[in-house]
């Protein structure tokens, strides 16, 4: 898509556009740049260690040799570095917050939903305009329509920026003015998906230790992959309406699995530590009498102690 | 679908067609049994808790007073208990193991490689014809195409019960003649699981500490399981060839993240045992000297330990 495609008579876009500086220059922040450009956003690139603009500015992105000169020479900045301290040694520095003074910035690095709130009180001390993001998919998806961007923080200041963001491509959700919002759901969404990759890394070391391989298991690890969305659905029913139903697979089956996993996992001298905090839950969970009830009733364990 | 339907003239099935027998009444067996009555099959069953039987008899099954008129009733009886202990104390009964001799059992009780292989050879020992299996979906997906049975054991075994078997519906893979193969998968594969169901239902009691119910992250949460299959088949590759491309997604953002998600579930009082485990692993990979390397790379450090 082309947000804008004013083009001057050389060929080489106008600053009359849409302009966006993109800070962070890892995997993530070039996909973000990539798209920018492919969308005809004039885009000005800045990235810590040099020399990782290269591909970009071939591209037609505009390298700054700052970021203070980076921030100035756009009305939004998007921000994609690996943390929030990250981002404050690139934002918190004399130069760049009085640079970006009535401008926006967008925090799409990943942190925890404080960094967020703090950031974006730090942005209210000095007027700049902060929206907060958190981006849900792989930088391959960038500008496809698979990518899944989170925002939080002002409502208009959205609004006045979604048509650049666009760019991004894919789904784009503002969750609500608390600035942490975003990266609440962030961090809850990235403890679903480290956490299976944990446990697949684990299943295959376990499987290898059978002489199964990676690839011999892993159509039969899409398999399981893809019924864990309607469960995810029918988990979160149960949750919140505190029906914990295990009327299909009671958590006694289940912690029985679970040691079974320990079990063959030990025995061929892989730690099953990961398995073991899992079971340890369960065992819980039956112990204080719910050994009828679903897995799901682990969420009460957790948010109580 | 209909395996057989001779029928009586007096509208019972007559004894000629195929036979099953079905020890093991929890929601699995039940579902079991009634996929065999839905096609066609004379079903025996029989539960070590009494009146577990009602719907499955008034569908047509025959109700058997012990294990051993049970399977004394079939060609093939399928066994679907909590684990191997249980089975173990189901067949390993004088009158079971005498009335099962010179025909087949099928195993499909969860548990380890090793059971599995302990009991073939203990059928092996008492002249009874032997398989082991492992259902990889949810009860409410027997009968359905959406069912996944896995089976190991003697190949010309398998293919001559394997007509009946179809009953069952959905796919049906035999793994090899090695009797633990299938339960190898099954307990790689359950790892996965049930680990991803840990880590989801972490997440959703981080959320709830962050005012997000479970209900408004389950669309983004089915999200977050859908980019997973095509990551697990990229992953396979990567182990199986060695090569744990980082470049996309180094391991050091991965633990930066999760660091963040341990940060902000112990902030809530939430234990974050998991994600310390996951961490620990990522931690231990860059000490290593591997953090450009992808998370995949865990595999070698578990398989190594
Ligand atoms: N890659 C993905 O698929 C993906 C998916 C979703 C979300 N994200 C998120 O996107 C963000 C960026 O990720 P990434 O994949 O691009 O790689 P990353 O490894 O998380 O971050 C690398 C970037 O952070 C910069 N950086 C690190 N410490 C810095 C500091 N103290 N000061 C200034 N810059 C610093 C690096 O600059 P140098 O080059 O100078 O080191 C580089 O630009 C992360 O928060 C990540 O969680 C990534
Ligand atoms: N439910 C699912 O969605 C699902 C999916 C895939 C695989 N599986 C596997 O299928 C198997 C059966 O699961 P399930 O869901 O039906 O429920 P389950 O709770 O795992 O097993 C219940 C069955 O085991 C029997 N049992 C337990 N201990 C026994 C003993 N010592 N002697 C004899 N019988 C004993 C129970 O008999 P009583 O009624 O007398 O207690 C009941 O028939 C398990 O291995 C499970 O992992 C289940």
């Amino acid at each position: 898509m082309s947000v804008h495609s004013d083009q001057s008579p050389t060929g080489l876009a106008t600053p009359t556009g849409p302009t966006v500086t993109v800070l962070g220059l890892g995997p993530m922040g070039r996909a973000l740049a990539g798209a920018f450009l492919d969308a005809g956003v004039r885009t000005t690139v800045w990235n810590r260690t040099p020399g990782r603009d290269a591909d970009l500015t071939a591209r037609g992105a505009l390298p700054a040799a700052s970021p203070e000169e980076a921030v100035a020479a756009s009305d939004l900045t998007v921000v994609c570095v690996v943390n929030y301290d990250a981002s404050d040694a690139v934002l918190r520095q004399d130069a760049v917050t009085t640079a970006l003074k009535g401008r926006t910035a967008v925090n799409l690095s990943a942190d925890t939903p404080e960094r967020a709130r703090d950031t974006a009180a730090w942005a209210d001390r000095h007027g700049i305009r902060y929206l907060d993001g958190a981006i849900m998919t792989p930088a391959p998806t960038i500008g496809t329509a698979d990518a899944v961007f989170l925002f939080s923080g002002p409502q208009d200041l959205y609004g006045e920026h979604q048509p650049v963001l666009a760019a991004l491509g894919g789904s784009h959700t503002h969750l609500g003015e608390d600035p942490g919002r975003a990266a609440a759901y962030d961090i809850a969404l990235l403890d679903i998906f480290w956490t299976a990759m944990g446990g697949y890394a684990h299943a295959v070391a376990v499987a290898r230790a059978e002489g199964v391989t990676a690839r011999e298991l892993a159509p039969f690890a899409e398999g399981i992959a893809a019924i864990l969305p309607p469960l995810f659905t029918e988990f979160a029913g149960d949750i919140d309406d505190g029906t914990y139903s295990g009327e299909l697979n009671p958590i006694t089956s289940a912690a029985s699995t679970m040691a079974h996993i320990v079990h063959a996992s030990e025995a061929h001298g892989i730690d099953a530590g990961l398995m073991r905090v899992i079971e340890g839950q369960a065992r819980r969970v039956i112990a204080q009498g719910h050994g009828g009830d679903g897995f799901s009733r682990v969420v009460e364990l957790l948010g109580r102690s």
